[in-house]
């Protein structure tokens, strides 16, 4: 087996702690990674803490992973010792559904295994990116170009390609309107991206001090969501709004917005939606849809245009003994605009 | 003045009788129809009711007219008289905004006017269907193919597009699965509509009563939403599911049933939707949308369709001193699909 160091939750309710685990040994289509770099994820503390109630223990957290390949199997062929390799919230799939088929391997009809606290198809538990190293079929790593500050790039696994599927998937480019409700990890990877394809981008926030720092981040207007007359002035204006906001709030107002054939789209994950009024929808063939994550090839599309193009991340980079501290100053939104950790830090043994 | 003849409800807590009033005189641009038929549309009985509290009295219900040109104004080239005329949902709109230019008058974003209950662009309040006569500009008056029965064609102009329209919109046709939630008046005709694109139609209903019914009106299949295991067999299947149903219902199951990048499209106008479940949407890229009724270039698109292909909507034909026993068995799904009123019954003065 792999030796494996890292941190975990051994219980929902214990801080993260240093943690000793294995990992199975690399088979002929396998890298082994060497980790260097990985994002903290808000679902990672939602994990942790068991708040979605799919937790499993001990659990190490992590899917924003940077590393080294460090070996390669018989049969690799896309990576060799020495690349850089990413990999996100997956590490396989079943492979055989009409989904994965179609490249859109993270909506997998049967067997979607998570980086972490999913079960492996040997039946295995995963474990995340809080660690020393990983073991990964090729198919479901990503080449991260030398041009990407890898420790800022890590942040793209996740974060980047959920903010960047549905601007393409909604097509939007140079002319369209795009909102983005939330400046956090996901929000200001939206605002930059939203940028770079050559939309109009709003930010809605319920704090004006984050104003200046969405202006610097690219955004042509920011909007205080809390102020009615505000909002008004962009009814019926937006093709897409891009949410981000996973705590409770109000989906009517912003739908209002859209212009006709408009889709305001979920990638924050709210428990639920309440009062929803339809009239809203019916009136201008509005659409509220979700989108999570990205496929393999897909976000290997987003991270070569990342690298293109000069985005990244705006990242805190924290040892990884920091990371309880971390998750406290996340829930009070005090970062950004993600943390990543710096996995050098982890001891030796 | 035009002096016209109709059936009004006088307030919203009263029968509707008899009701004489005056339309504009037509202009060059409108055509005076002297309408021989008029479906009686659920929304009808909601604004008789005031149920939506929009209401304004006395309220000549009817928005699926059809009937005879008796005059054009000098500058009508469309129409003559004698031709065989439709009226749906809308009989103006602002003509300026990018959805009327879109040729999406139903969407305006200035100044739909309703085709009764509404303001007119002169500031008169519009009176409907349920009455011997009615002027229209001819830009928003659509043809109605000889090849079609005029009473079965009335309930098209509402019924019909509104069906019609999202089938359209996302592009259905042979290959894809699209659901049908509700048979009554808008239910029958997506129904029919569905199957005849090449779809596979599956009807959803609350009673097996039904099944026979929906079998013989094209479904390929029908499903007791009630049956738990039965709506399972089709998780993560459906292109798009037409929700006609206006009484609060779980969208939350229906939503399920859809394959990735599904759409459940609000046809009905339930007052609120409780209790989203927003992984629904987000773990498959499913959307739920609106969509209302269609454009002029549509509804004759779709009209035209009917006449070629032999569909139109089941009837009953009522004389127009039945218009509130239609109301209460409306209100008892009592009827197959949709009640016509014969506008000869109407009394000559």
């Amino acid at each position: 087996m792999t030796k494996s160091r890292g941190y975990a939750a051994l219980q929902a309710n214990q801080p993260l702690q240093p943690f000793s685990f294995e990992r199975r040994n690399p088979g002929p289509n396998d890298l082994l990674i060497e980790i260097q770099y990985c994002g903290v994820c808000h679902s990672d503390l939602h994990m942790a803490r068991n708040e979605w109630g799919v937790g499993v223990y001990p659990m190490v957290p992590g899917h924003e992973i940077v590393g080294r390949v460090t070996q390669v199997g018989s049969s690799v062929r896309k990576f060799k010792v020495g690349d850089v390799a990413g990999v996100g919230c997956f590490l396989d799939s079943c492979r055989t559904c009409e989904n994965c088929r179609a490249g859109e391997e993270q909506y997998c009809n049967r067997q979607l295994v998570l980086t972490y606290a999913s079960a492996d198809k040997d039946g295995r538990i995963t474990y995340g990116g809080y660690s020393n190293n990983l073991v990964v079929d090729e198919n479901y790593a990503l080449r991260i170009s030398p041009k990407l500050d890898p420790a800022a790039a890590a942040p793209l696994l996740c974060a980047g390609i959920t903010t960047y599927s549905p601007l393409k998937h909604w097509k939007i480019g140079k002319g369209h309107k795009v909102g983005v409700i939330g400046l956090g990890g996901l929000g200001h990877m939206a605002l930059k991206l939203g940028c770079s394809f050559g939309a109009r981008v709003v930010q809605f926030t319920t704090s004006l001090n984050k104003k200046a720092d969405a202006l610097k981040l690219g955004a042509d207007e920011v909007v205080l969501s809390t102020d009615a007359d505000a909002m008004q002035a962009h009814a019926n204006s937006f093709d897409l709004i891009i949410d981000t906001v996973s705590a409770p709030h109000d989906f009517n107002t912003y739908i209002s917005l859209l212009k006709l054939n408009g889709t305001l789209v979920l990638v924050g994950l709210p428990d639920k939606i309440s009062e929803l009024q339809p009239f809203n929808l019916v009136l201008k063939r509005r659409s509220l849809a979700g989108s999570a994550i990205g496929g393999i090839r897909e976000t290997q599309e987003m991270l070569d245009y990342c690298a293109e193009h000069g985005i990244a991340s705006d990242i805190e980079l924290i040892p990884i003994q920091k990371i309880n501290e971390a998750y406290e100053r996340m829930l009070k939104s005090d970062v950004k605009y993600r943390f990543v950790i710096d996995l050098a830090s982890l001891p030796k043994e």
